[in-house]
């Protein structure tokens, strides 16, 4: 049993490697260079570890880095939507639900289960872990535009309004990193790296 | 208080961005492409929530997540340095000592001690924790090289008896995975992709 779970796990382990081709539209700080999921999902669990103590409920540290490390996976087989996208809801399509089965449907049927469900609590967002989960999705980026003169909210031509709507989630998992990120895009609208 | 340490995270967060420029000596599966250092230890951090049940001895799962998430973070001074290098002694120099004071000590002084506290653990591996963090972060090379031709092995001429040398703390932290790496090993003298 435990040699027919390690095969499973090992496949799964292999399989995953390609989450780093998948590209982000954002690029690493003060860089040109494009992101790719597995860095960006490294950067969120270290932030989670660094950042807990400004959740507003207390979280379950280690749920919120399995959530991060493994929220992007779908991506596999969905690609990355971007954030900014109009034409396309960014979470939760059916495309994902059917990657998350297929690629999660690799491992042993329990981790399965596991790692579906947290992808799901993830995506719906509800949750105190979930929330703070999100707020880390959502504050990297942020910090990466600002470090790259507008990043993708010049090069996409995104306002400020679009951004600050978006960005809000952050308040959700935190105030006290909300209140920092506010003050980054007000002064991103200053330094003229975002419109109005 | 809390904005303070807010400050200093946020600091940290951005320094250790340049984790993702340092360049690994393997490759990404079947792939030409080297891996990077933020690549490797997420999916670390991925194999341990994966691969916990095959411990020999209980482990702290968020423990070990924490030490093979920042692992390689002192390269970012330090570089990478190859495991097969006679030249050099990989672990723990006085170079690295050095870089964890610096990079770790952005972070507020509880938390630096705290980081400094887990990566010295990780490099000593004596602890139950350590010897599972150390067993992943052999584990991953050895399934990359199988899948490229013998990768690192063939490209640096390493014998058998070298790799044998390093793998086996596999052992340590899990005999199981040990069995299979074991079996891998043999397989890949059989197929020639790794010299005796």
């Amino acid at each position: 049993m435990q040699i027919d779970n390690l095969l499973k796990q090992v496949d799964f382990i292999k399989e995953i490697d390609k989450l780093k081709y998948i590209q982000r539209k954002t690029k690493l700080f003060n860089s040109d260079r494009h992101e790719n999921d597995a860095e960006h999902s490294w950067h969120l669990a270290m932030m989670t570890i660094v950042l807990a103590e400004h959740a507003n409920k207390p979280i379950d540290v280690l749920k919120v880095m399995k959530m991060v490390l493994i929220h992007d996976i779908v991506e596999i087989d969905a690609g990355d939507t971007f954030i900014y996208d109009t034409q396309k809801n960014h979470s939760n399509t059916e495309q994902e639900r059917i990657a998350a089965k297929r690629i999660f449907g690799i491992l042993p049927a329990e981790q399965a289960e596991e790692f579906i469900a947290i992808w799901e609590e993830f995506e719906e967002g509800k949750t105190d872990d979930a929330k703070f989960a999100k707020s880390m999705d959502r504050f990297e980026p942020l910090l990466q535009n600002t470090s790259n003169n507008g990043g993708t909210w010049s090069e996409f031509n995104v306002s400020y309004q679009k951004v600050y709507h978006k960005k809000k989630a952050i308040k959700e998992g935190s105030s006290s990193i909300w209140n920092y990120a506010e003050n980054l895009l007000n002064e991103s609208v200053k330094n003229g790296i975002l419109k109005t």
